[in-house]
């Protein structure tokens, strides 16, 4: 069995696991599998809805393979003529408009050149930015990447903040988190370890997330309170149509459409001009939505 | 004053025209106007919201000029220094799932080498084809065409087929409609015919409009034709923020986002893997929407 292989039959395995924790957590709901099978590749859409704390979630498996085209090879820097990917994305909206947005992915790259690299990374989307979460979640993220290299949770905590940002509305999506990509194995660090940090991402994923909604889900809400996550849901659409590489590189690439855009939310508003009252919690999130923000050394 | 000039005043006009027609025919709400300056230019979003018939709707009007950077040179393959365009787009999302929804726009775009060229097009979106009502667009198309050069419609008609589509749909957007663009003058059609040309798209539009409001906005509907609605203005957010050339080009060159993503509807929805049942007006609508369907000569 060669190495993708190997990692993609892991993913696969991470991704049933990760459905098992978020069930739990959720406790009513639980994960559909949608198998599919294309041209490129085939993967697994495990989708939750309606549940307690879901509205709507989905854990994507993938395995894809195909020519390296001429174009991939611009893009990318690379020469080689096979390219195989494996990778695991998941997306999370809660009913409750205390509860964020999660958003977690995991890919192993491999060309036939010898190449290969790994990618991933995790955000958290509040539609009411809470302090003491935000910095919990980056001494979770920084703990975590500690163990690899000590370079790795400045690295990628600035690579989230500026991947995850909405240029026409100046603002980041959420309160970051980390981002990686095209991380090679090099004499700093070694494939297996590489191998072992994206694991473990996907691993604490559920965990980080299953602690918030134990916390938050039970918090009453109010319809202003729907609303405004409607219109922060807007948002998302908009970062995820116009931005995101993952969702733009799998429409172009004729990827499974349905399972690409499950990441959408199961509803969104869009208002015009829409503005929040000044001091309002609203008005407080837009202040945070930026990026540069030290939330691991951040004084509440 | 130049040609630029006079042809922004006289859109500028024309957009207040369009929202006297569009507020009549509603009946109940009227636009707010929303003017705004930047950098490259001023513009005016007139905005209407929660109507008899209109949900959201919105015709802006602009009138931008700057650098023709490289960047643009290259793209349109053109050599100048100076850019001066103005234009009005408008969309109108309704409030009955059986009135559909409609785009126009029209622009002028002047290059200091004294190379000009005009753009435009409309295009309806039903949620439910009403194939009298498609085949009835098109012929007021077709004959408000003809009065310029019988090449326009299918020319123009073919355009839309292929501008208004999703591909990782496989669907277009809507029933089509009509699309130029780069139209110069030249020894078939005058400056001043292809002006008069888009001055009468653009005072048509609303008549049309007012027209299937008045014969569709009475219809009663259910909570499952309002769903539909829902998921097909889904649809028509991906098209906006995927495809189509306007926004991505306004988010691009730092526009005003407010008056660019006042096309959005002000709710949408996404569910995964939605089927239609076999036969359902659902079913059929989906089967209208394809590329090459001659409405015009279509029988019923």
């Amino acid at each position: 069995m060669s190495k993708v292989q190997q990692i993609a039959s892991a993913y696969s395995e991470l991704q049933k696991k990760i459905c098992r924790i978020l069930e739990k957590a959720d406790g009513k709901a639980s994960f559909t599998e949608h198998t599919w099978e294309k041209e490129i590749g085939s993967g697994s859409t495990c989708v939750i809805q309606n549940g307690n704390v879901i509205e709507k979630g989905a854990v994507n498996y993938s395995f894809v393979q195909g020519e390296f085209t001429p174009q991939m090879g611009k893009l990318l820097g690379e020469k080689a003529s096979h390219y195989a990917v494996t990778g695991i994305s998941s997306i999370i909206h809660p009913v409750n408009p205390h509860v964020p947005i999660i958003h977690m992915n995991i890919r192993y790259f491999e060309l036939d050149n010898k190449t290969v690299w790994f990618g991933g990374g995790i955000d958290l989307t509040p539609h009411f930015v809470d302090v003491a979460e935000a910095k919990a979640f980056h001494q979770q993220l920084k703990t975590m990447c500690d163990k690899y290299s000590a370079a790795f949770y400045p690295h990628f905590k600035e690579w989230a903040d500026n991947y995850f940002f909405i240029p026409h509305r100046n603002e980041t999506r959420g309160i970051g988190g980390i981002f990686f990509d095209r991380m090679k194995p090099d004499h700093t660090i070694s494939f297996e370890e590489l191998l072992r940090f994206t694991l473990e991402l996907g691993n604490t994923y559920p965990k980080i997330y299953a602690e918030i909604m134990q916390k938050k889900s039970k918090l009453s809400f109010t319809e202003a309170e729907k609303k405004w996550q409607q219109i922060r849901r807007g948002r998302y659409v908009e970062f995820n149509l116009v931005y995101d590489r993952g969702t733009k590189f799998g429409l172009e690439s004729n990827g499974n459409t349905e399972s690409i855009l499950v990441s959408l939310p199961a509803n969104a508003s869009w208002e015009f001009n829409y503005k929040v009252e000044t001091d309002s919690p609203e008005y407080h999130t837009l202040q945070m939505l930026r990026k540069e923000i030290d939330w691991v050394n951040y004084t509440i």
